[in-house]
């Protein structure tokens, strides 16, 4: 289904069933926005209002987020929203000024990572610190070689669509990128996730090409999820190492406690990372990224490049995410996806029994893959099927992996015991009806 | 004096005269968030809030802001501050959902352009946007040359680094791009700068690289502002067009209103570019930017590429960029740049009677760049120390050009008449006093 670049539950021009006004929406995007843009769903959504774990339509029907990690302290969760309010009403400005919010920030940000990670830069969006990583991988090792799982993805600067494979056949690799095949849920994964970062290693310098970096998500979301044993990353990072390379976590879709083990995915693999990424939840939906990195991993950076981003770490970005922050600590957030993406996994294990198309589940706390299959084979028809069920008794999830069959549950943080019976529940009907 | 990399008015770590608070806050900037950060200013500037075209410091005192171009309305304008605190509490979330709000801001943005420029797609910063239009042309044209001019910045993704000679020898030029000198001020300034993109394209050609691309700050900021007289860029955008290429106007600092004479500099030059790149203004702040196309120029990366970008054209970035153009249209600022800033040449010719070392002056609206100069030759030195003198008097400014004797003058669009004499009166102050 994605083999050929094409995007796992889009919407498709002239299909669905929009009302005249949507329709009319979809023709103003066609001809504002052009072809590069996708919608999600068969008949996609319009919303409107968003609030916790509830999204809204233009109706006023209420939408079960069990998706969005953006809005990873909830939708439009008060205290993030103030915050936004309230500093932009007084200061905005850049880092080349001296103010305080951006260091308040960096300071309780750095206090949740391991002390070997010393040094925060902010930029705006993931993609921007994947290619800041790029940039100081480089400058650092003096290599080029970038090594990416077989469906991976990092982001859509030019350089970063070079290493995410997922974005299709449509976009090229990068000549110095290599990509690797995804874990397994062999009991054999770290060793032969390491044998083959081992193989794009020598291939890289068979073509005279030094090897920089290993990047992966360290939950391998669009790969399909793939977590467990928790610490199967370390021979493919010891590998990279002694390449003379440096190892990258991509933390932008598990970091700020998804995984409910941790606060970061690296953790759960007891290792500690040359840099780490972060993006999407961060600012619960206001543009604010950034890059985590080792001291003496910068050094060589920055002795000869600066660097800044107009609106990377200003006034208003920081001020937001330190109030995501306090949500995420001061709610508890880790321990809630912990907890109730235990409970989740557990209702979707037992479903299993009675439903044979439910296949694997891989899960670490609130992020969940769940395998579709028929008579075993992975099944891409039968999940967009089950995901467009899903929209239609208004619950909100999508699929991922190479072949389009896993259902990607990663709902906001806040989701509770109560939300997850009515997800089960509305999951079942679904099922039913099949 | 920006020849090798360092930047102009960047501060020097133990030197200026902090207070014992800020040497604290410089120490916890050094460690939080590494070496390749630079503040302004010899004694960098301590601010804690913004008002219309003034900034404030912890201890009360108020600056002129006669610098940023981000706060285009001005710091903190209600009407934006508003639209951001109104949407961010409803609903913030991406283009894979329908709403109206981005719709609504791509229309009015787009009729804002010749009808030739058809589609807009929304981006988080001006580097991923002029990252995009790389995409675009290189899938448009099947090139990859890039031809910019030589003090040139246009952002700070990998690609981007690439073609912003400005941040310096310790960035590498993109092996397919070529710098070209930048316009001068002589009367065949428009045959002289297409002679240069020639000899660009050629000597790509020569390497075997397809030109794909000129792209331009359309007033030449970072090369000192060079505008005059408008119309100067036909001849090399016509060269680049015989040559397979595209040309990409870079916005992000002229747009918006700035020039005066329109609201965008690609237009005082009388041509329709193939891409148009926005940022800085467009969200007063707020981290959005935008990549407007022509529908046949976007047509063969939309064919084979999707585009997503997670925070870009979410809900509150459209509904902040919106709030900014209706208060750039309803203030009428682009009649303000043209009027005042018509205002602040005149009184900066006025003063350079009295006093030699204040050389050209180039301007467009509330863009200007004077030369600083002894004995008629540039005068870095005397520049940083104009520039220094003048942030001790609580006025903001910086330094700009390849041998950084410009000042570079680009206030909030909202400055008064009132502002520029008050520019004026503290600059003659330190002339008076050099």
């Amino acid at each position: 289904m994605n083999t050929e670049g094409q995007m796992v539950n889009a919407y498709v021009a002239g299909r669905g069933n929009l009302s005249p006004e949507d329709q009319a929406l979809v023709a103003r995007r066609a001809k504002a926005m052009g072809p590069a843009y996708r919608l999600f769903y068969e008949t996609p959504v319009h919303l409107v209002r968003g609030e916790g774990v509830w999204l809204y339509d233009k109706d006023g029907n209420a939408y079960l987020d069990t998706y969005n990690n953006v809005a990873s302290v909830g939708h439009c969760h008060p205290h993030v929203v103030a915050a936004t309010a309230r500093q932009s009403a007084v200061f905005a400005s850049h880092t080349r000024y001296l103010h305080d919010t951006v260091l308040d920030y960096a300071e309780a940000l750095l206090a949740t990572f391991p002390s070997e990670l010393g040094h925060l830069m902010m930029t705006c969006t993931g993609s921007e610190a994947n290619d800041l990583a790029y940039r100081i991988a480089c400058a650092q090792t003096g290599g080029t070689g970038f090594i990416v799982t077989e469906n991976a993805y990092h982001g859509v600067t030019h350089t970063i669509a070079g290493m995410s494979p997922s974005l299709g056949a449509g976009v090229n690799l990068g000549q110095h990128v290599r990509i690797v095949p995804a874990p397994t849920s062999s009991s054999d994964v770290g060793a032969e996730f390491a044998r083959g970062v081992q193989a794009a290693i020598d291939d890289l310098q068979r073509h005279g090409i030094k090897p920089a970096a290993l990047i992966v998500d360290t939950v391998f979301s669009s790969d399909g999820v793939f977590v467990d044993p928790a610490g199967f990353l370390q021979p493919a990072v010891a590998a990279i190492r002694a390449a003379g390379g440096v190892f990258i976590a991509d933390e932008v879709q598990p970091g700020f406690g998804r995984t409910g083990a941790a606060m970061w995915g690296f953790q759960r693999h007891g290792l500690i990372p040359d840099m780490v990424s972060l993006g999407k939840p961060m600012g619960n939906g206001y543009p604010v990224a950034g890059l985590v990195i080792r001291p003496e991993v910068l050094a060589a950076f920055g002795a000869k490049a600066r660097y800044f981003n107009t609106f990377g770490g200003n006034a208003v970005a920081a001020a937001t995410a330190m109030a995501v922050l306090e949500v995420v600590q001061g709610e508890a957030l880790q321990d809630n996806a912990r907890v109730v993406g235990a409970a989740f996994a557990e209702g979707l294990r037992a479903l299993a029994k009675s439903y044979p198309c439910l296949g694997e589940l891989r899960a670490a706390g609130l992020f969940l893959g769940q395998d579709i299959v028929t008579d075993g084979a992975p099944d891409a028809a039968l999940t967009g099927r089950i995901v467009n069920d899903l929209r239609a008794a208004r619950v909100l999830i999508s699929a991922t992996g190479p072949l389009g069959h896993v259902l990607k549950i990663r709902p906001p943080l806040v989701f509770s015991q109560a939300n997850v019976d009515h997800f089960l529940t509305a999951f079942e009907g679904v099922l039913k009806r099949l």
